[in-house]
């Protein structure tokens, strides 16, 4: 049964097992600082196929049936799959598991989905809606490009501000039995925040109020300090949003610094021109279903704060002059000594 | 505690109460034989706003708001939003809520997300993760052809295959207790179901094996013949696809037809110029939140199953020649005598 604490905070008392977890990631995330801690690293950021929409979904297809073969899972075995992605009509993932034969909820949190999906998945594991299910999200540097910005060939130039939407998938499954170390004991869904920032150039900004007000909320919630926690993520701020948070959380006379990260701002060496770090709904979820989940695993961090943080927002509605809204949906998984 | 029952539903031992609901439409579906049913219809279908965009949102807050005011709640009594559309990002229904200050989850089940929301809200209620929340969806005849056809004043000529997507909003609000006399008994949720279609024109075909696969497994986990239902209603299928589920289920030895609508038929009459039928996510939810609901509180339906089916593709997998899959999510819901 799924209990709420303080404000907004559930909590789950059966905690569902992480069974197991992927990463797929493009030739330039493999090329970064985390390269090694992925599950696989393409050479050819076109996976073979014809369009880079359906090279997007073939990255989330790989992440998905990694994860299911290293907990020696089948398909059949998956009651749901929750998935999203950038891409118009959420493409990217329905072309992914369209042939999985396994029911199938469309999940849209830009990128924070894997965050959102996750979240979901432990409470329909807790209530009893399902026995094991995946979640994933994917993001593709040149799908995203198409259809956000300018075409590739064009060669745009790019603000300090601007993120770089990572070629990178990852997939967790979650389930209610199993013998796995890792454990959701938490979930907070997020409040859609907007103060104002109309500039798809810099979703960072955009984003940190709501990392805040949901690590607050949390923290709150939990009555916990952030050395309670090893690693308090969030996904994807990028460097200019991580600091804007650090600051938001120092007026209150709080210091994240010591355990804080973020996967933007992790998935690219300073070398890589990828201005203010990585976006996309892939960077969080390669992040997390590569190298942090890997570190809980190997006992090096034992209380993740996993913080997936998303900007609502289209060019549509940029151009018709919308303001961007930050959401961001946290999960927090520990790692029980067996 | 939710509980499987058969292969794939979910039996729902509390029953999540459905507390209030509300439809809010445009003009030409407020002049349509059901017209008289719904909560708002308006006269301007630009809503007063600068854009297609925002007089959809304008729409889907309005049914929400009128769906909170008809259950004598506020907006913070709802622990989540559970909301989605067919726009690029899904901004009509950012933009209904972004003010909202409550937690948000984007759904993406193409015109089967109100059935999605409701069936998930349903699931999180009866888990525990929420004591209310709303699931709405919404849609916008010229956001939707701007995007996924011609500029309106093109005056492109249509099929008679194709559907028109509805000017229209739902919203439902479950709670765990309350008065009401509707319930939530079961879920199921869809497998996409593809079977080579990809004619954006006829999503009727598209959609109807999907409906077909959850609806017969419905009743084959229900151990239920159609007549143990007063109303089996698929959102929308439109003409074309509920020739096509008849036949489906005519072919198993299974007359449907005494019981069955679909939301898109019902939705506009044969002089409107509709073609094969209304579509669009607000379509369903419109006609569910609307007539359906209305007529399950007078007592006329008392078991209904509400089948909301959607058409996963974006105009860019179709121009890549990718195939339509159909998806059905459903939702049985009782009246209880008081």
């Amino acid at each position: 049964m799924i209990e709420r604490t303080g404000q907004r905070t559930l909590k789950f008392g059966k905690k569902p097992v992480l069974l197991s977890h992927a990463a797929a990631v493009g030739k330039k995330e493999g090329d970064g600082p985390l390269g090694a801690q992925f599950d696989y690293v393409t050479e050819d950021d076109r996976m073979g196929e014809k369009s880079w929409e359906l090279a997007e979904s073939r990255l989330q297809k790989t992440a998905i049936e990694m994860a299911l073969k290293k907990g020696a899972l089948q398909k059949n075995d998956l009651d749901f799959i929750l998935a999203g992605d950038l891409l118009n009509q959420c493409i990217g993932s329905f072309l992914a598991s369209v042939d999985s034969n396994v029911p199938y909820l469309g999940q849209y949190g830009a990128c924070s989905t894997m965050a959102q999906g996750l979240a979901l998945g432990a409470c329909l594991v807790e209530g009893g809606a399902a026995r094991r299910l995946v979640a994933s999200a994917s993001s593709h540097f040149c799908s995203a490009e198409r259809q956000y910005r300018f075409p590739l060939a064009y060669g745009g130039q790019r603000t300090p501000t601007a993120q770089w939407t990572a070629t990178a998938a990852g997939a967790a499954v979650l389930g209610c039995k199993g013998s796995g170390s890792l454990r959701v004991t938490h979930a907070l869904f997020g409040k859609m925040v907007e103060l104002g920032v109309k500039d798809a150039n810099n979703m960072g900004a955009a984003m940190a109020p709501a990392a805040y007000d949901t690590l607050k909320t949390l923290l709150d919630d939990l009555d916990a300090a952030p050395r309670d926690f090893d690693c308090i993520v969030t996904g994807d701020l990028g460097h200019v949003g991580a600091d804007i948070l650090l600051t938001l959380f120092r007026q209150d006379g709080i210091d994240l610094s010591p355990v804080y990260s973020d996967c933007g701002s992790l998935l690219f060496g300073d070398e890589q021109d990828a201005h203010a770090g990585g976006s996309g709904c892939g960077c969080s979820a390669a992040v997390l279903c590569g190298p942090l989940l890997r570190d809980m695993q190997s006992g090096k961090i034992k209380r993740l704060v996993f913080a997936g943080t998303g900007a609502m927002m289209s060019p549509t509605s940029v151009q018709q002059g919308q303001p961007i809204a930050g959401i961001c949906h946290a999960v927090v998984i520990e790692r029980s000594e067996a």
